[in-house]
């Protein structure tokens, strides 16, 4: 079958390799019928150092099961599943709590196993990690289903750890498919007002269609002024840091209220946290990490089916698998906002 | 009158300074019946730039009020009051959701204000500062209640920051006074088990009193190693930072289940925060700041009253205040685990 690869920073191929297949008795197999690339994906784009074998990249997808192990009882053959960016067993103490990206069984995607960029992907503990649809596969709704596998649940993550509610400001710092998604999250939680910082016309377009209510595009302590303007003086309440740089982390801690919350969803790109003194003396709390996607879709799902939230609009170009290199690229030059793959 | 004042590091003097008075309508001036050394006045003992007119130092206290300024109508003079290390107004936005470390008009003693370890003191915001107590000021429990000025407020702040609760295992960094406080809070607050990280034998001693259930007396990686095996191989669900420096901090972070949260009370030592990639792959929580001690104690002072809590044994010294200087030297030396003076 045919899967990306990545050896080095900037360069990604499609190759051939060897057909998906079961490994152990809880595996499925599925049929990738859209996967699609992650702003996560282009850390390693930018910066991977060159390896002999490497990197079968891709964790988010849909796809149709092939086959499953003798253990797999909770999809069938034939069933369209999403793919969350995580495997995990569903039933561990994490599991158990809803943080299933700290499954004692579980792993991601992309890595230790196979990604899904790929006509197809071997799932571990499928039980646990797929979720099965209740639509065709060509469903007019694939884009937006797509983002229950990371972008969606991720950016509802940001805005559950920084505890948007009714009668609270919330900030986006960033404009990826995340923040957009972290903007659909805290307006369909309640906030009071979304202030997004971007900078990218087209991105910032389809936030206010989210819901963004205000937008600062100017960076540093220029928007750390704004934003406090745009807040009574004070800062949001809750903050959702969708970038992962020092840069906006230090952002987002800055533009946060005294007593807010920061909830991070950017990967970190830095072994320390900046601003410490800042966010001790403001009591300000930092939230969040890996989205546990998985614990998300039963709740997002039926405002997606039933039009409430169109998340699938952040993919703004559709590619086949050979094309995914040139996928890699617009992302990277920021010519895209998100690419969908139909392998 | 006499107060303290320190001019650098290692340098604290008892001097004739002029008597305390109200400057504002909102003040009182405070009679100091009983004064404390805290653990934070140490990391100035160590490393103040020296200066010409000296630091005031001291911010909790007990004390009789003397005068009150034409708006103050919560005190009236001769009441027995705490007085919290922050004044606030205790009706701005963040007083009225209980951060009265962050009031509008709010500050901190010992820097811009006057100090308390002295025979009287300035009390900015008198109306929503201090805390009238019904007994007398020689009262046995003196103790105890004067820790409500600060090191059983901060405890309790680390416990309610870190979400201790019954059947949550809890762990508390560093055997200070604030630490010993933490025990207490978490005890009170239900955790199901409580391990104490400290190395003086004296300290560890009172702790077990408190309710520590277990005590780790090691460092670094072996303290993380031994916390992990102390709860079911993945650390604590809550955990209270005690320290401040960047050492415990991490090691804080590290004894931190997935998915668990840090209570941090210690005053950072750096501008920035170890561990942030830990911390995000286990979507760990940080929390917590200087303790809005203001607004506890309510809650704490019949648990003290009534005797189910008795945080006055964090104290073994008792000095007058032209002793002060001592005081500091015996504390910084650990020959003290935090000293009481009475001016």
């Amino acid at each position: 079958m045919h899967a990306t690869v990545m050896y080095r920073a900037g360069d990604v191929r499609i190759e051939n390799v060897p057909d998906a297949a079961i490994v152990d008795p809880t595996d499925a197999v599925v049929r990738v019928t859209r996967a699609c690339i992650c702003g996560s994906d282009l850390w390693q784009y930018r910066s991977m150092k060159p390896t002999d074998g490497g990197r079968r990249m891709g964790h988010e997808a849909i796809g149709v099961v092939e086959s499953v192990g003798s253990h797999v009882h909770s999809v069938k053959v034939g069933d369209l599943v999403v793919m969350p960016f995580a495997y995990s067993d569903g039933t561990c103490a994490f599991c158990s709590q809803g943080l299933h990206t700290s499954c004692i069984q579980g792993g991601f995607f992309g890595g230790e196993v196979a990604g899904a960029q790929a006509e197809a992907v071997r799932v571990p503990q499928a039980d646990g990690t797929l979720f099965p649809l209740p639509v065709g596969e060509d469903h007019v709704l694939m884009p937006s289903l797509l983002t229950l596998s990371d972008v969606m649940g991720t950016g509802h993550h940001a805005a559950v750890c920084a505890r948007v509610g009714p009668g609270r400001i919330a900030a986006v710092v960033g404009d990826g498919a995340v923040g957009l998604c972290g903007v659909i999250a805290a307006k369909r939680l309640g906030a009071e007002r979304i202030i997004l910082l971007g900078r990218h016309p087209d991105r910032i377009a389809l936030a206010r269609v989210f819901g963004a209510t205000d937008v600062v595009s100017v960076r540093g302590d220029e928007a750390v002024e704004r934003v406090r303007e745009l807040s009574g003086g004070y800062g949001a309440h809750s903050v959702l840091e969708c970038v992962g740089h020092g840069e906006s982390m230090k952002t987002a801690i800055q533009i946060t209220r005294p007593g807010g919350t920061v909830g991070r969803v950017g990967v970190p790109q830095d072994e320390s946290m900046p601003a410490s003194l800042q966010s001790f003396y403001g009591n300000i709390t930092v939230s969040g990490g890996p989205a546990p996607v998985r614990a998300y879709i039963a709740e997002l799902l039926p405002d997606i089916l039933e039009g409430r939230i169109e998340p699938g609009r952040v993919f703004d170009r559709v590619i086949g698998l050979r094309d995914v290199p040139q996928g890699y690229q617009a992302m990277n030059e920021r010519k895209a906002i998100k690419v969908m793959v139909k392998p």
